[in-house]
């Protein structure tokens, strides 16, 4: 993680402590009731949200939806290697979240933001689905130039599984810790954790401001009881962000399907969603 | 480089000084003629010689040709970081290469090969152009899984440029060394070696045999006298060969552009072509 490299000019140089991540769900960028169909209409404007909001250094890593899991899902890629059948399955899978980078970079690259993709996959072998090692140099190379990096969930190789999936949400939390990130700002399609599913429960509140604590609770509750997710389906992907919050890095979940609440998250200003802070 | 992780499948083990590098050049690969078009003939072509080759392991690396070098020349990509202005430039180069890419891809793929994308920008760091540190470990993980990972000349990193261009001869050289290849095969747009350019001379014939002494003197002779290249524009190419020739990998430069030239080579069957050897 550590920068030794001289640097191209000083104006560029990058600082930890200061890079913002943000996380825009796979729910939110893509069509969840049509397979392999990204929204385009959101993605497009959340790449003018991300413009208007000028943050640097800043990091995107994005999800699947219904470009990636289907072909993951389709080809058992998360559980593992197990027969030779599934490796065009696991080029398929990464390839459809090619085809996903692809159009967010367009979308960022017209409007004149230096956004560069890193492929994970090149980079992260995980341990039984969970991230081993990444290569980072160029990562870091980029925010010093001032480039925004983009990555992804992505099929990746794995040393006990063969292959698995690794999910956006554990990428953005691990790069959150190792760069240790000032913010993560977590876009999704609800506007934050919910006390129940909005959808089955009218009395659901939306959940403003939740500890790690509180978190922790919640988890435990769910595990214990094997209780369907209750959140409003949030609950595993908030769990995925706790080595984030544990080391203070604070977290905001919102609605990235309306428009300029990733905006106002990115800009710090006020925003309906949901803050996850350390302590009980 | 080590392999310590524990293999899915005895039968997908992968030992060293087994696997062939397929080197595809850009000028095979695009239209020179025109700018961004890439040759889908010559493209479907080679997926099914490859397909009908069936070498195993193999790594795949290609050029640019006319989709990559015009967009980096452009930004001035190769000369490194000089203004924020390239920074876009450098992930349209990128961008640019992953297009050609995922042709190549989607070509091998819809054979049922199970060739996957290793972006070299995302594991490369290189040095004055040069490549320093590489992450390989999940290439070799999709050797030992029976993939075939496939590269590409790329923008990358540089510690004390910022970024420059990578290409595909370097990296293919590189990845010849470092993984101790049985031998690298090279698809261009010309049949080999010539003792003069073929297209100015009459009299200039292939050749056939060519060794490392003889490559040294060639160079020599055109370094001193700063005469343009006359090989027909393969010194160059060739000469970033010498790493891996050097500690006796067998190379060989056959006309890509010909049907069953890269397929024979592939098979080790006789073919039109510059046999490059170690030794005086």
């Amino acid at each position: 993680m550590k920068m030794k490299e001289k640097m191209p000019e000083k104006s560029y140089a990058w600082s930890k402590s200061i890079v913002t991540i943000l996380k825009l769900g796979g729910s939110a960028i893509t069509r969840k009731e049509k397979q392999s169909t990204p929204n385009t209409g959101v993605i497009e404007r959340l790449a003018s949200e991300i413009k208007k909001a000028n943050i640097k250094p800043l990091i995107i890593v994005h999800g699947g939806g219904s470009m990636g899991h289907p072909v993951a899902k389709n080809f058992g890629i998360k559980e593992g290697y197990r027969s030779p059948a599934q490796l065009v399955g696991f080029s398929k899978t990464h390839y459809a979240m090619v085809k996903l980078n692809e159009l967010i970079l367009d979308a960022l690259i017209r409007r004149g933001l230096p956004a560069v993709s890193i492929q994970p996959s090149a980079s992260v072998m995980t341990e039984n689905g969970r991230i081993l090692t990444m290569e980072t140099k160029p990562l870091l190379r980029l925010l010093e130039l001032g480039c925004i990096p983009v990555l992804y969930g992505d099929a990746v190789l794995d040393t006990s599984l063969g292959f698995t999936i690794l999910s956006g949400d554990q990428l953005a939390s691990n790069l959150a810790v190792n760069l240790n990130a000032s913010r993560i700002v977590i876009g999704v399609d609800v506007d934050g954790v919910y006390t129940a599913d909005p959808k089955l429960d009218p009395t659901a509140r939306l959940v403003k401001q939740l500890s790690l604590g509180e978190l922790r609770k919640l988890k435990t509750k769910i595990g214990v009881s094997r209780a369907p997710d209750v959140t409003g389906g949030m609950l595993g992907k908030v769990s995925e962000l706790i080595p984030a919050i544990e080391v203070e890095i604070p977290t905001i979940i919102v609605n990235a399907t309306k428009p300029n609440r990733v905006y106002k998250a990115l800009k710090g200003e006020k925003v309906v969603g949901t803050v996850i802070t350390a302590g009980e």
